[in-house]
C-alpha cells in the first residue's frame, strides 16, 4: 500500500497533461501500437522495471507487430484513474497493483493478497492451478471493466523500521506508525497511532519524529530511503504484505482484436514478467540487508508473538467484515482461503522446515 | 535424482528405435519445425507437463512459424543420451535436469542445486539477477556443446517415507534407504545402507522390505506410488533437493539460425514454463498431503537435528571434494555459494519468519 500514496502524488502533479500526452494508436500493415500506462515512475526498482521488461519482451517476441509503448505514472492520467482509462479504451492496457482499485471494487484488495495470507509461491500456484486466474479475470471484467493477467509479485515485504524497541503487545500502544492498508488498520486496532502519510513525506516524517515506525517494502526497494539513519530496529515478519501481486489490466475490446498469437505472446510475457518482478528484489535484498547489519548497525527484530496474535485477530475481523458485506470479496476470499488452508501445513513441511534446517550448525564449504 | 533411474530404464527399452522415430525438420516458407526430446514420459506430472506446456506455447506465440514437436523419453534416443543428440544436432533441443549430465561434466550436478542449497525463489533470483543464467550457459556451451535456458523447478522435495521411526542420528545406522545423488551419499556417510534401485522397482522394494526408507519427490509426484501403505512416517525437510532445476538445452547452430523474435519467444516461454513447473506440484501437493494425513494415517516427522547436522557435514565434504577437483564445479559453486550466504539471513527474515508467524494461534475467517 505504500506505493499508493506516492503514486497519488505523482499522478496528481501530472494530471493536467493527461490526454495531450498520448497519440492515437498507430495501426498499419499488421503493426499495432498499444499504450501501457503504469502506476509507477519509469523503472522504479521492482515495479516500473517489471512493466518495462514486459513491454520490451512483447515488442521483441512479436517483432514489433505489437509494439507496447510505456507511460510512467501521471503521464497519461493520474495513477488511480488508470483502470478507468483502460476500461474506457482511452489506452489499451495498464500495470499496477490490485488494491489500488479498492475504492471502485473493495474485493480488489483481496486479489492483492491479505495479511497472514499466501506466500508468493502459493499465490502463483493459486493463480495458475487453483482457479485464481479465471476468478480474478471474471471479477475484473464484471467490476472493473478490464481483462486481468497477473504480472508481478513483491514477495515478503518488511513491516518496517522502528526507532523504539518493541518487546510486547503493550509496547505498540500509542506507537506512532506509518503503515497503510489492512495491516495498518490492524495495527490501529491493537492500539498503535496510525498516521497516513503520502510516500513523498515518509522519510522526512521518520527523520523528524512525526512517526516512530515506518513501513515501506524491502531492503532493495528502500535502498535510497535511508530509514536506518533514524531507527535501527528493522522488524519482521511481513505479516501485512507477504506477497503482494501486480496486475496487468487490458481493455476487453482491444484484447478481442488481437490475433491468437499476439494473445499468447502477451500472456507468456506477463507470466515471465511475474517471475522477473519477484526475482529482482530477492536477488538484491540479501546483500543489502547484510550491509545494513554489518555497516549501518541495523538490528533485525521479530515482532513479539503476543502482538502478532493480536494483529492476526484484528486482521481476521477486518476481513470477516469485508467478506460479509461484499459478494465478490466473499467469492475471492473463499477460493484463496481454501487454498491457504491446504498450503499452510504443506509449506510448513517444505519451505518452512528447509529454511530452518539450513541454519543448523553443520560445516559447509564457502 | 529419483527420475534418473526411471528414465534410464525407459530410455534403454526404447534405445533400439532411436533414429527411425524422427523425420528431418520441415522448413518451408519461414515455417520451422523443431524437435524437443525430453527425458520424461509424456505428460509426467510436473516434468513432462512442463515440456509440453513450453512446446505448445512456443508454437502458439509464433503462430506455428516455430513448431515444437515433443518426443517422450526414449522415443528418439535413450534419455541419458539426450544432451549428445542435441549437441550433435540430431535434434534441436531437449528438456531434462542438469544432474542427468553429471557423467559428462560433473559440475552439472551443482547447476541442479545441491543439498542444503538454494530455495526455488533464491535459485530463480540467482539465475536471472545473480549471474546464474550467463554462467550456466557458458558452462553448457563449453562442457556440453549446448546452449542453456532454465525451464522448471521442482521446489522442495520430500526426503522420503520410512517404515521405521527415526529419532536420532543413531537410528540411521544400518537403515536400508533408497536415495540417489549427493543426498544419498551423505546418508551413506552417516551410516545408512544406501541401495540403488531403478525407479520402476522402488515401490516394490519398499513393499517387500528390501528398503525401509524410500525417497521420491512430492505428494503430487508420488500420488500414484502408494508408499504410505508400507511406511507411515513421511519425513521432512528436503535437505537433499530443496529446489531442483530443469534445463532446456539447445543446439548452438540451430539457435543461431533463429531470428531475434523467435529467440525472444523461446526465452519468454522457457521463463513462463519455469514458473508453471513449480506451481503445478505446489498447487496440488497441499490438498494431497492433508488427505494422506487425515485418511491414510500418514505421520509427518522431522529428521532429528543431530542427524541433519551430520548429513550437512557429510554433504559439505562431498561438495568440497568436487569443487577441489573440477574447475567448472569450483566456478559455479563459488557463484551459488556467495549468493546463498547473502540469502540465508534474508530468506530467514522474510519467508522463514512469515511461515512461522502464520501458524500462530490467532482467529481468522475461513
Amino acid at each position: 500500500m505504500k506505493r499508493r500514496d506516492f503514486i497519488k502524488t505523482s499522478g496528481a502533479a501530472a494530471a493536467g497533461v493527461a490526454s495531450a500526452a498520448i497519440a492515437a494508436p498507430a495501426i498499419s500493415q499488421d503493426r499495432i501500437q498499444w499504450r501501457l500506462i503504469t502506476t509507477w515512475p519509469k523503472n522504479l526498482p521492482g515495479l516500473g522495471t517489471t512493466a518495462q521488461y514486459f513491454a520490451d519482451q512483447v515488442t521483441a517476441c512479436s517483432d514489433g507487430r505489437l509494439e507496447i509503448k510505456l507511460f510512467a505514472s501521471g503521464e497519461v492520467v493520474p495513477a488511480f484513474e488508470s483502470i478507468d482509462a483502460v476500461s474506457a479504451g482511452t489506452v489499451e492496457m495498464g500495470h499496477g497493483a490490485p488494491y489500488y482499485w479498492k475504492g471502485k471494487a473493495i474485493a480488489s484488495q483481496l486479489v492483492s493478497n491479505f495479511p497472514f495470507g499466501l506466500t508468493a509461491q502459493e499465490y502463483n500456484a493459486w493463480i495458475q492451478f487453483g482457479g485464481g486466474a479465471q476468478l480474478c479475470d471474471e471479477f475484473y471484467q464484471d467490476a472493473l471493466g478490464c481483462r486481468f493477467l497477473i504480472c508481478g509479485n513483491t514477495g515478503v515485504q518488511h513491516p518496517g523500521y522502528s526507532r523504539k524497541e518493541v518487546n510486547s503487545l503493550e509496547d505498540f500502544k500509542g506507537l506512532k506508525m506509518r503503515m497503510p492498508g489492512i495491516g495498518g488498520a490492524s495495527m490501529a486496532a491493537i492500539g498503535a497511532t496510525v498516521i497516513n502519510l503520502p510516500g513523498s513525506e515518509v522519510a522526512q516524517a521518520f527523520a523528524s519524529g512525526t512517526v516512530d515506525w515506518v513501513e515501506w517494502n524491502s531492503p532493495y526497494g528502500e535502498a535510497t530511503m535511508g530509514f536506518w539513519r533514524h531507527g535501527k530496529y528493522y522488524y519482521t515478519p511481513g505479516f501485512h504484505e507477504a506477497a503482494t501481486s501486480l496486475d496487468l489490466f487490458i481493455n476487453p475490446a482491444a484484447w478481442d482484436t488481437l490475433p491468437n498469437d499476439l494473445k499468447a505472446i502477451v500472456t507468456q510475457c506477463a507470466n515471465s514478467a511475474n517471475h522477473f518482478a519477484l526475482s529482482e528484489p530477492v536477488a538484491y535484498s540479501g546483500a543489502i540487508l547484510q550491509k545494513l547489519i554489518n555497516e549501518e548497525g541495523v538490528i533485525v527484530k521479530v515482532i513479539p508473538d503476543d502482538a502478532l496474535i493480536a494483529i492476526g485477530n484484528a486482521a481476521g475481523e477486518i476481513i470477516a467484515d469485508q467478506v460479509a458485506n461484499d459478494p465478490w470479496s466473499a467469492k475471492i476470499f473463499a477460493s484463496m482461503s481454501k487454498f491457504r488452508s491446504e498450503q499452510i501445513p504443506y509449506t510448513d513441511t517444505t519451505e518452512g522446515e528447509f529454511i530452518r534446517a539450513r541454519k543448523l550448525p553443520y560445516s559447509f564449504p564457502s
